[in-house]
């Protein structure tokens, strides 16, 4: 099986077009990212977490991105109020389990939303992924599971469990959904270096699920567009500060032929 | 009648000089942003939400910013207290009505916030600022009253029925007090690719209203320093990343010279 | 005494090898880029603050900075929590009294802190030290207590009365440890231009005390770490928003030579 790099370019093209609500319930530290980047990719971010609104807005938006990077059990009843409503819509939702494994809070949140809710999407880095179906990991970084095989059956076994699209992302993203894997070999190890990229990934990943049911495929073409960005941002760059606004230009200047040239999947 | 670019150019500079304390009750996406504009045009930004501390703290402060972007119940409860605080010291107060329209805790959190304070100027776009007076918008975008007419209409009723400067921003500004109308020319379209841009010009209102009683000319001014920022930020910009920081550039460097020649206000 | 740049080298290599997990509870105004300028020094920043796991993560950090930034009552309890389970694990703790002096609650609450926990360093300007030890301060800026002798003495004052090293930063900084004192002339005037330079100092002195018991050596360090990130990123910056962006490239590229040929440390 080939990676369509032609459906992708549609993708992109719809979200431009529709210009979907991408409703965050998200963390403090890169929410100003995370909407930047959502308008760079063409969609609109809306951030909004108060109790009495997340029903109401969430059935405005397009998807409903997850992310529990600030969380406090407050933030988790808005999160679970929001996603309830989003399930009777057909809203999709995406989890970003931050710090999943590093705490019990995290850990155990993160898995209530998966319990009470019809997630779509679940895009973490290994560790996090790992504690949703215990497997050890390593809190700081990922290095206890970071070889490749295991990254893979990880995320194989995550999206099993868990009933959804699973994405590992690091150097080599890899995308499960049930059996089936796709690797994104698109990226810059200068994503690595500021924070939040991976929560950029995660909004992306809602903005092309807005336009596409296929989950695995919009989620595969959001993190192609990610580490797209990220490979034409870094000639630009000369750290991580100037990579940072590098990349949101990168994203909003992405085309159709830059996609289509451009990808690196693979499927197993 | 024509606008004073004089009289601007010696606004900018009373900022300059006196650096007076624009105290933000805002939201959480462009804190940093808001802050960071507040300093470059000379002002000194403080964000403090605390019910505790908000009294003391709009005590010495020039002006109030209030920005329900993020709101919660709890964050208008002590938008209401620093308000009626402000009220009582004659501190200005500047209302942006961040997703008024979108939800009820919107809209209404906004009505309640102009009912119980006394707001010296509403900055918002057309969707918001026509939800706050019953007129219909559409959620994502202000395309259904986007139209030139419309929106001078827009704002000069709400203006008249909330008794108050009223600025409703975009491609062209419109700047309402009761019947006499001021249009802003300057800007860039690279503006409306980053989040807060808005929330951005409804600081640098705050912090010409420090030094300003009279509502509009205040936010006229502001509007025109804004937009020109933009003016200058944009050829230097390759997307919306890049801009963002020249904007913040173009603020801090912008002067009375730039300020005279290249406003482009005029008058209905 | 001559500062040792080859320890001071040691200890950002150090840093960059351990990769030591920083603990934040601070402000949301300048969280993206305290946990950015964390990532570039080499360390791992997180930022967590809800009660029900603030004891879990610091338990795994290397130190644990705390910034009342924007403090509530329920924050400041978390960072009770959050503090003490640090200090019955050796794990240094750091404090930014931000706005200490503006208004009670900030004066009060960072006291608090100070009675209740075990602090190991302070950070702040020369008007919130002040205010920890009932020195007059100007709200608006130090100038009232910003002639040299006199904060070389608040310094020491603070030093000496809160049983801390004690850091004042500004054009000078200044780095009391009871009676000693040392000063850092590294610095650049852009860091005044930008929103939380200060806090972003405060997570370097984090970042350096994870790995160094020596209070003094480690927050003087940090602080020409800083300075002397702001020093080679001023020339590449035409304002406050491409200094923020060249000020984290300088941070990630900063090495042991710069260290050792740039610092510019005196001890009184």
């Amino acid at each position: 099986m080939d990676y369509d790099g032609q459906r992708a370019a549609h993708l992109l093209r719809t979200i431009r077009k529709q210009k979907p609500l991408i409703h965050h319930i998200t963390n403090m530290v890169v929410m100003n990212d995370t909407a930047n980047i959502t308008l760079a990719i063409g969609a609109l971010p809306v951030m909004a977490h108060a109790i009495e609104e997340v029903e109401e807005m969430v059935s405005l938006a397009g998807s409903l991105v997850l992310n529990i990077g600030t969380l406090t059990p407050e933030q988790i009843e808005a999160m679970l109020r929001a996603g309830k409503r989003a399930n009777e819509r057909n809203i999709p939702v995406v989890l970003d389990p931050v710090g999943a494994g590093a705490t019990h809070l995290r850990t155990q949140s993160a898995l209530r939303l998966l319990s009470e809710l019809s997630v779509s999407v679940v895009r973490g880095n290994a560790s996090e992924v790992g504690a949703l179906i215990g497997v050890a990991g390593e809190t700081r970084g990922v290095e206890s599971i970071a070889v490749s095989g295991d990254r893979e059956e990880v995320a194989r076994r995550a999206s099993q469990q868990l009933g959804c699209t699973v994405a590992i992302t690091g150097a080599r993203d890899i995308i499960a959904n049930g059996e089936h894997l796709a690797r994104v070999d698109n990226g810059h190890p200068l994503l690595g270096t500021i924070t939040g990229s991976g929560c950029m990934a995660t909004s992306l990943v809602g903005a092309f699920l807005a336009v596409e049911s296929d989950t695995q495929f919009a989620t595969t073409t959001a993190l192609v567009a990610m580490g797209l960005a990220g490979e034409l941002a870094a000639p630009k760059a000369s750290g991580p500060g100037t990579f940072r606004s590098h990349l949101l230009d990168a994203v909003a200047v992405l085309d159709s032929e830059t996609l289509i040239q451009g990808q690196k999947v693979s499927f197993v």
